[in-house]
């Protein structure tokens, strides 16, 4: 929190730092419109000396990208760059008493091995934020000057499974999570592979980076549990398909004994009582029902009397996945009301 | 095998049932340019009268679709049909001396009661005929004149699992398997439904039937087990996505004891190497890889110390998962190279 | 303009009549949050009794479908039925007071004889209303009580076409229009027809009613030509592609004499001056330029020493196209900005 | 024609320089299968050393990709390579005596001046092959041992115009032709442009290089005209949609004097009578009727009593636009039936 701004009809000044890809878009879209903000400057590297406008023609913003040189002219900045990048920068935003909500990996996991295990890249072991995860941090987040902004598959797995590790009657035991995700080819970020072509992807699913993914790493530490030495046996197969946005995740869980749905339900209802923007529903879920939103649908569609439980999950992979959730901590870190600016 | 039909050169006279849903397309199409086939008549039911030409502009074929009343002036017949409604043709072709290929579920499962909970449809006992999965059963696909074709899901995860099961050295013991497959919407059939529309489905990803999926007891019994009561943990969810054509299926495997990569790699290809349609892939697969064509493709994604094993396939459900498997079928039935005509 | 209404802070009591199909969920996606609106109730006929929620879960609105028997319990209405029922409800509401934007082609034609040859339905010569095309008649509209708003495949070629037509310094003469059109799918209303499900529709496109399309008419009409006796040649060819939302228009126009295009340019921009909604482009627009936006992008893509000459424009069809110009009339005519509740 | 090679029995010996894009993989899938041909060796450039099946699995390849240095093994050659690079080997295989069908611009153009104004790209004289369009001029393909591929566009444009102009009672006066054409992405070739990938094309459509693209002088000149000094007032707006093949063609004809819908039938009927992949249909036409095929379907949509003619044509771009026409072509100049290899 930014003790010194706590009306709610101030203005506060806002910064994106990496603000030409998808994420950074979908930010700029959001502040735009966001009833406390006035948006400063859009920060990008190779894009920088372009108009927004002529990158995101449906912005319809007069701004053009800059290129950051440690500008400091915000009361918050947000960075959405790839990573890596972002402990370039976030140090001495921090030290000019700035309010940053990072979207990288870069201050994500506590344990330097295992960053450098999934992320393959070097890391000092204060590299590390609150994971800004409001449905699980929120009181933590609202005292914080920076965030680590959650990853998109992360999320989506997190928020179907946290309500067994974390509810407050204590974990649920559990031998085994298998997840399966389909995401979005918009989360793989605005580029120019071959292998993400429309010509290649179109009518197409593809695994990829199956047990290796770096979201593996952020989901145990969140679950309280660990990559390298972890409680039960976890895999995770990350997809992309022929959507643009979205994932959608099947949580195949073993429990140690038997759950019935409705106990099931009254758990994660009650984990989620005051979280407006996770939806339990009765019915199954679709990627289409959260896209262009910042809600995550969670259904439990199986329970059976062995131990298996299926649960399935939705989200926007760029806005509760990416921007929405910042914009969610954002209002949490300000004293706002949480869904400001975020009921689409 | 038909004995009297034994020279390769030789056209058999061949009708369908069904013609004019997409699985009937696809057989059309295919019998249409069979070396060893004369395709004579095609049946249909609410589309009968109607020109093949008018409903399937890309087949180019002169016939129209004709209402079907007993009529058997053909060697061999094939049945594309809803399920429960090939039990009422089926008998009298066979006593006709007729070689008979059913697409449909009518008589794929042993278990009158396991019928009965999935399809929800009455069954006699004796309405079953051996499965055409010829990776499995070639040799008694070769001694048949009536043959039940596999369903789509249960034929790409019968693929990927039934090394582990059915291996020359034995079952490996394992304790759980949860299958999560992506389908074209071309496995829902030619739909009027709303909720199949272009509108409700591009850009989306649901999950449907979960745990209750008709092929759920296809799959047990043909790697041995039983959906009613199984010998080990199984979970099956399957989605459609967007996409016309294809199944992705990913497969969590518990192992009793945990097996190397190159082990299983081992033990797969011994299974399948007579098998021209299934490829052992080093990278990963994907659906474009098998679109319109008959080719399961299984990667081996990852096996890890603690015995969880995930396996990925890849076939057409038009083709491997319907059509293509049932000209496979009948290709061994009239003692023709199993691969005549699917070579696309 | 409903002249007791002129408090900008007011809130306006609004219920939509024919809510359940697509133009219906957009218009309740935008009213819930317009600044001066309260939602009053959601009018639908075969989806009467189903919650909003299930049909649109991305609305995340508490309210249900009720049926329409007359009611009139709030200061403005919209209607978003088929063509040819509005013409029932109208007439009473207009009686009693109330606003109304009607969103069918029912009040659009003037001529009886064009409503009947393009609708193929009755029509009294009295059915007519201003048409709600602000860019064109926006006094008029503000003076207004009631209005209809124009076709999606109207806006998008009459807003290519006006300047030309309706400039201050008079029309440009010209002897030929030649107008091809994309529209996404959604276009068609939530449908359940085989031929608009996805797997006929995706990776597709094709051409419908060319010729005999109603928006014929309807843009004539507004260009102050006619549909039976037209002072220029005037084709015009819909088609349906793989998309959900858009249309993407191809005007190509044969002058009498040879305009440049800075001449052009110069035309549509003076025209547009105080048009918030329309961009004039100085690249090539596309569809995702305009997705989920009220704007219609203009681009003046050809004019060569023949007077040959390509304008291209691009629209949402939900919204420019239907929803969102229908709450930029309704603004207009309770007195409020424009673009209230629409810079989304 | 080859005259020493005129038993349909024999077996050419063919290679195909450029043979890792997407018209390069389908000329692959074609000869493989082709009854009358040995395929020998698939060369390529930056791709070389890679083996097919790993760029393209669905092929089932078991060749590599060679460089290219002037290898000369082969009876017939074809290539496909951007434009302006199969000048440099096109000359050496003629001198050998080879038979070479190219698929690029290089030899398609009689006229230096339009070459250089269209493709940007320097031209002798002399480097024009006979335009391998085999409805039009199928006796001098025939007759020859180089040809030139049509492009894509070009053939679901002359096909629909050709009748017309080129009719056996001579051309019918015209005023204007207005081509509106939707295209497949791969009509853009294999590649890494981020313009081009998924998150950009899905539900987009856009138009580019309108009254530029190097196709315009091809079509005129094929039709008898001229693009620099035209016969008729004539404009190209090529578009790209979200599919990935395909070409759908809206022809606006202005006649010189009316013709009734069943006259152009006829006009029609009798020029294609001979023409086995021309189908003219009754009912509108569609892209998904020729994907996979190497048909042209045309359909005549509306002829007015003022003389305006719109012309519907689609196409498979990489079929009757690229691969499926050259291996035509290469079927008629080797003497065999025009269809082999060729009805899918």
């Amino acid at each position: 929190m930014m003790p010194q701004l706590s009306d709610s009809s101030k203005k506060y000044t806002v910064s994106v730092i990496g603000a030409s890809g998808y994420s950074g878009a979908e930010l700029t879209r959001l502040l735009l419109r966001h009833p406390n903000v006035r948006l400063q400057e859009l920060y990008a590297f190779s894009q920088a000396g372009k108009q927004v406008n002529d990158l995101y023609p449906s912005l319809s913003c007069g701004k053009s990208y800059l290129p950051y040189s440690g500008q400091q002219e915000s009361d918050l900045y947000f960075l959405a760059l790839p990573h890596g990048e972002a402990l370039a920068h976030v140090p001495d935003l921090l030290r000019a008493g700035k309010t940053v909500i990072d979207l990288s990996g870069d201050f994500r996991l506590k344990s330097t091995l295992e960053h450098e295990e999934f992320y393959k890249q070097k890391k000092s072991p204060d590299a590390v934020m609150t994971y800004g995860m409001p449905e699980l941090f929120r009181d933590r987040i609202s005292q914080e000057t920076s965030i680590s902004n959650p990853g998109c598959f992360a999320t989506s797995i997190i928020l179907g499974l946290a309500p067994l590790f974390l509810g407050e009657s204590g974990p649920i035991p559990l031998s085994a999570v298998n997840c399966t995700s389909v995401s979005g080819i918009s989360g793989a970020g605005r580029s120019s592979k071959t292998e993400l072509s429309y010509a290649e992807m179109s009518e197409n699913v593809r695994a990829y980076k199956v047990g290796v993914h770096q979201h593996t790493p952020e989901i145990m530490q969140a679950l309280g549990s660990s990559a390298t030495t972890p409680s039960f046996d976890f895999t995770f197969t990350p997809m992309i398909g022929s959507l643009v946005r979205g994932i959608y995740s099947i949580l195949n869980i073993r429990l140690g004994s038997p759950e019935k749905t409705e106990t099931l339900k009254r758990i994660y209802k009650s984990f989620y009582r005051n979280a407006p923007f996770v939806r339990m529903r009765e019915s199954m879920t679709e990627v289409r029902h959260v896209a262009y939103t910042n809600y995550c649908d969670i259904h439990i569609a199986q329970a059976t009397e062995t131990g298996s439980v299926v649960i399935v999950t939705a989200i926007d992979n760029l806005l509760k996945g990416a921007a929405g959730q910042a914009i969610q901590n954002m209002n949490i870190m300000l004293g706002l009301e949480e869904t400001t600016g975020l009921l689409l």
